[in-house]
């Protein structure tokens, strides 16, 4: 196993302009945990209630997702109710129900330590620094954070920030952490806590990419027709760690060419509601939109006269 | 002479979150042109009042910018008085003195008539339709708009998109003008209604780029500090237009390379007030941020394995 993935596994409902569903799977884990079982393998760490289905189960273990660490507990599945208004620029929150994730104590399974790379995806800081107090020492650590730890728990925050390799957040998530509203300066305030890389993701306008002293910028994949934008960030995240645990090396053409994969992976997923894209895809449709992404955003050389002193 | 530019000639008051300018030089048909002298030779067709002082003309034909369309008119010449807020986003008008521009009819001189390229810069679409009745045909004709004819002058608008190769707007502009909100939708709906290209400018996300079939997505130069973004969208469309006129021919890789031309001329102008840095750039500056651009949006080939199933 390459990679282990601690987040949430969620029964999500969800209401999009283009329809409904309920008690569909969902969680950041469970997109991570797909997303990056195309490129390496991945294990989860994660709770479910009793009325987790097999089935569910049966859909990750297709995927070759390890689950030694997805702990079963009596109660209830962690429940999202959400919905998305005409632009589905952000996701409205009906209801939380917490359930048996409110109590989640993540136990990382001994097998799992040694793993080189470690996904932190958005939970409780302090429960991320119990992750890493945990871990044998991975060699890529990936953090995901939001709005609400962001303003409650900061300095919680910054400790798990001097221990990661890389973070990934939205703009607003950018903007909020760094007080900076230039997100080439607030990814350079993030590194400056520690990281040496920082990804930005914009939504329909791609990436920014910080590594050491870098920079990278990609277009997100331009779709005609977004479906449901729910796990797109978790299915960028785990594309992004899976091609990097599968490339063994981190310099700025990996990270961009893993935050490429990361972006179609997220693509693939806001095309249908829940994981109803992202568990069927084929290696042939991988690459063809990986060479689109190249296509479209290729510069040929300067090959004109520039008129001297204007 | 290879490039018709028609539109405002302007003196401004600009404050911005980084200071503060009274009576300086603007206006569309200065940016544009002094962006796209540095690839090609542009004449503007506007009018100035008589309080235009010789030296801004003299910054103009310094850059090649001939003068031969541009009217002098009893009173004082177009005055913007804008600013800025913190994010810099959004232009906000304080007052809009349009003086010799309100009674504007673009008079183009018979040796500008036969030019090949035509900017037609943002003014009222009934005027638009003039300089397109008078021009002998030009190969090329790009055209900016903006939301306050969107609103009200639709018709005419739409008479001059059949009649134009190619469209420059904001993504809010595209919005508008469409009624679609996805963006990739509402560049096709525009190139339904005549035009073969649309560049949909996103600001600091860069831009899109669609000609016939083919999409294009490129990134804004990202800039630490930003002075003032007045002309940004002009500069852009000129430093287009510019490298078009020099190149002689458009598809997919002309036009890729003629916008990063124009997003890194608008880079230059957003640095300082009015035209404190467009009018003083050399070769190499300008070489190296297209460089830098490439090299900032460059994605290898694929290198990974795909685990098939997933």
């Amino acid at each position: 196993m390459d990679i282990v993935i601690v987040g949430s596994i969620a029964l999500d409902d969800v209401k999009t302009p283009a329809g409904e569903v309920k008690n569909v799977l969902g969680g950041s884990a469970v997109y991570a945990s797909l997303s990056a079982s195309y490129y390496a393998s991945p294990g989860i760490v994660g709770v479910v209630g009793r009325d987790f289905s097999g089935e569910h189960m049966r859909v990750l273990e297709a995927h070759g997702v390890v689950l030694d660490g997805l702990e079963k507990a009596d109660g209830e599945t962690f429940h999202w109710y959400g919905y998305y208004e005409k632009d589905m620029g952000t996701a409205f929150t009906r209801d939380t129900r917490l359930n048996v994730f409110a109590s989640f104590a993540p136990n990382i399974p001994v097998a799992f330590r040694p793993a080189p790379f470690l996904f932190l995806a958005n939970i409780h800081p302090e429960l991320q620094l119990q992750v890493l107090d945990t871990m044998s020492g991975p060699e890529f650590i990936l953090l995901d954070t939001m709005n609400l730890w962001i303003e409650t728990k900061r300095q919680a925050l910054l400790q798990v920030l001097k221990r990661v390799t890389m973070v990934v957040v939205n703009d607003a998530e950018a903007r909020q952490l760094s007080g900076l509203d230039n997100l080439l300066q607030a990814a350079r305030w993030i590194q400056g806590q520690g990281p040496r890389g920082v990804a930005v993701k914009k939504g329909e306008h791609g990436a920014l990419i910080c590594w050491e002293g870098e920079v990278g910028l990609l277009p997100a994949f331009p779709l005609d027709k977004v479906v449901d934008p729910t796990g797109a960030g978790d299915t960028f995240a785990g594309g992004l760690i899976g091609a990097l645990a599968q490339k063994k090396q981190v310099n700025m053409d990996a990270l961009k060419s893993a935050a490429v994969i990361g972006s179609i992976m997220a693509s693939f997923t806001v095309e249908e509601f829940s994981i109803g894209r992202l568990a069927h895809l084929n290696e042939k449709e991988i690459r063809e939109r990986y060479a689109h992404m190249r296509r479209l955003s290729e510069i040929k050389p300067l090959e004109l006269d520039i008129i001297q002193g204007g």
